[in-house]
């Protein structure tokens, strides 16, 4: 459990983590991990080093021997929890042992009847027996102390839970299982190099030898730079997938925008509860296409205005799209012609360049010429539509799927999703073109190794790694082998 | 798992049971068991089987050759579930073997990441893979079937879930862990006795022996008559914790009605949530007092009314006294001895009869003199409050609380609280009081035989037990040891 500490030999920070750690390993923590609410069963779970001890005050067996410190682990044990007076209820206790638990510690769940009441009930007597009411993420926390995971992996963890949609669950999920890790291990093992081979020179430096060619370093730097580059590339894809992409359907009042977004909700929940009983929480204004989550951004603030698009607050609307990344100009069919104005056609022509513009022609069902064209420069696809109708939505949709490439996400490729990472790799993204100019001009191995210090740092960052200078000498004597 | 089948000897419930049951048995059934939404951690059960065999087709454990139909019981196994492409989950599976499970049928429980869309793309997989989606309380039902509990025993299982507090959880977990089927069991044991003997003579009618003592057994009956009648009485009890008592705030708008339900509220919320973070389902207008819930009953009703007492529509007011079991009556404490009306403590006198009617003097704040008394009569108490100031809150609480008395349940006694088995206990009752009258009347021995039978046969059906002329004769053979 000590391993990530050995690591290190920054005897302050290893004070502070020691001191840190055993505050932490002194509490054995308790928690409801199911939803909160009735159900037909609910799981409460310890962690920590009184896991056992703490149980076994309250829990019954009918084998009265039954000692959860010496059964094997993975195991399930039948009996019952009591306050000494009432059972509360019969329980299903799980038994996982350290270190091959989720914490990495001693782990016991409980699985009670899913009452309110009985959930209370048996975490007051946890409480009680000297449990303590775990943070929230605590859980997580402790797998990453303990080294079961790093930080970023334990980040998708809460990210995996808070997933609603199949493109923000595979991001998740690939992120846990650690291949954003592994892509940061990489980069910071070509790093590591890097600097070994400067680091190298410094100290062979009255001898004026040049391990590191400097040709090779220069192409290690503009590879790097690309892939960070790349990875900072995606938090749009990954952030907008993992929020939800943000929809604007814009429009003058009765111009069918509800119906619109009516039309599409129904769509998508006749697709999510295709199987009855499955869905029971609705999540509003938000529709999955694809795989993806699209999130409707409400632009009631078109209906404070009067009658004409001209007399719009320019500035509101250009906010709310501003915010989109797929716009819906919303048009009734018969009166499309008159009534778009070429100042509103401007401001999608703005948009149109990092955004989804879609002119979306409604109540084709009142009009009788339906091929009706609204932008004659063809700067924006169309789609003709009948909302109450739910004529053409599916073709609607289509169009608003465009504004998303998944090619990325279904190639495997790692998409960062948090921001944390976005800024920790922008950093880092600095300190390398720092790095890269330095280069050029010639600068000093100290300062170069500084700046590719930092980025390393940053990266580190990222997956909570501490970087010592024992990592970057154990990569150097392990790499060459020079015996001395 | 034919248990109960080779009870009976009833040929053609054999043939409807087999057929139910095997009908039953081809399928494997899945559900989510935890509460519904977001949670860290999720269960869906298989039960069936073909619940091994299902889940292995999804499941990828570290360890190739795992045999979920070879792993011990009740052990846990970490690994993946994949949709063939992409892997949803990395979950922990839970085994049991029939015939020693819940339902006492082969049971996997799959622990999950709590997310909505997790849950559902694993149950979506598990229905593909050919598991069908479990109906409300069905595994409940299966352990039935199987013979793992009774009737009134699955009764409670799902009135322990619903349980909100700590008397309407004693009362299920007492009926779950059998202590209502006990009490069924002896009475009907000493019936069979009965009835035993009765046959008996029957069979030895052309001898003229008479087995049975007559007083003795107009002693049995006075004597399950007494139980049974017990039993029925503690359904006014029972009914009351399960669904809350209900209490009506009678009075005059203005009076401090919703101020005084507030303040009561508040005591109870205060008492609810003393532990942070556990309190995640308030429920409205229902009040815990010493583990009983309190429910309240809307009197709107008397909002509609103009300004006396005397005007209200007195047949509203008596409606609403009559649900109740406990009556608010709330008056101003400035006027509260001209207001009250004759009328209205006439009904107040009626409804007293079987009701806590507790008279309360409200705004004692805001008059000098508090010790006003409105019945002269002492008929009713009183207690003198200030809603706004919560005093005197706790004595009003008290005076409540005396509707409920609690000592049957503290004594552990047995007490109904299912209508069915109300019923059926009904039943049972007038059939024993037939019996008695024709004992009495010295009717012959197979007409006593008609009505006892049929007592038990009403106790059966609260248990589900199949009653049989096996089951009497094997009685009549076990305890007399003829040796014929």
């Amino acid at each position: 459990m000590l391993y990530k500490l050995i690591k290190t030999n920054d005897f302050v920070n290893i004070a502070t983590f020691v001191k840190k750690y055993e505050m932490i390993e002194q509490n054995t923590i308790c928690a409801i991990s199911t939803a909160s609410g009735n159900g037909a069963i609910a799981l409460i779970r310890l962690s920590g080093s009184e896991a056992y001890s703490i149980v076994s005050k309250i829990f019954q067996s009918k084998n009265d021997s039954l000692d959860l410190s010496k059964v094997k682990p993975q195991t399930i044990h039948f009996g019952t929890i009591s306050d000494g007076e009432t059972i509360i209820d019969e329980v299903l206790l799980s038994i996982f042992k350290a270190p091959n638990t989720f914490t990495g510690e001693n782990i016991v769940e409980i699985s009670c009847h899913g009452s309110i009441y009985i959930q209370q009930k048996i975490l007051q007597l946890l409480l009680k027996n000297g449990a303590q009411l775990a943070q929230p993420g605590e859980f997580t926390q402790r797998a990453y102390m303990n080294g079961k995971m790093d930080l970023s992996q334990a980040e998708a963890v809460a990210d995996l839970i808070a997933s609603t949609n199949a493109a923000a669950h595979k991001i998740a999920m690939n992120q846990m299982r650690g291949g954003f890790s592994n892509e940061l291990k990489k980069l910071r093992a070509e790093l590591l190099q890097f600097i070994s081979l400067i680091e190298l020179e410094l100290d062979f430096s009255e001898e004026d030898v040049e391990f590191a060619d400097r040709t090779q370093l220069l192409a290690l730097i503009n590879k790097i730079e690309t892939i960070i580059s790349a990875l900072i590339k995606s938090f749009e894809l990954g952030n907008a997938i993992k929020n939800g992409v943000p929809v604007a359907i814009v429009g003058e009042p009765n111009v069918g925008k509800s119906t619109l977004l009516n039309a599409i909700l129904n769509e998508d929940k006749a697709i999510v509860s295709d199987i009855a009983g499955t869905t029971r929480d609705a999540i509003e204004d938000t529709f999955n296409y694809n795989g993806v989550a699209f999130r409707f951004i409400d632009t009631a603030g078109l209906r404070e205005t009067t009658d004409t698009i001209e007399s719009l607050g320019i500035e509101r609307t250009y906010q709310k799209i501003n915010q989109a990344k797929v716009v819906l100009a919303l048009f009734d069919a018969i009166d499309s012609n008159e009534k778009i104005s070429l100042e509103l056609l401007k401001i999608f022509e703005k948009a149109g360049e990092d955004k989804q513009v879609i002119l979306v022609r409604n109540k084709v069902d009142t009009s009788e010429n339906d091929i009706v064209k609204i932008d004659n420069n063809n700067l924006f696809s169309q789609v003709n539509i009948s909302a109450k109708n739910k004529q053409n939505i599916d073709e609607l949709l289509e169009e608003i799927g465009k504004a998303i490439r998944l090619d990325s996400l279904e190639n495997n490729e790692v998409i960062v999703s948090n921001i944390r990472h976005m800024e920790a790799l922008s950093l880092a993204f600095e300190a390398l073109a720092r790095a890269k100019d330095g280069m050029q001009m010639g600068i000093s191995n100290d300062f170069l190794a500084m700046d590719i210090r930092e980025v390393i740092h940053h990266l580190a960052g990222i997956t909570g790694d501490e970087i010592s200078t024992d990592e970057i000498l154990g990569n150097i004597f392990g790499h060459f082998c020079i015996g001395k």
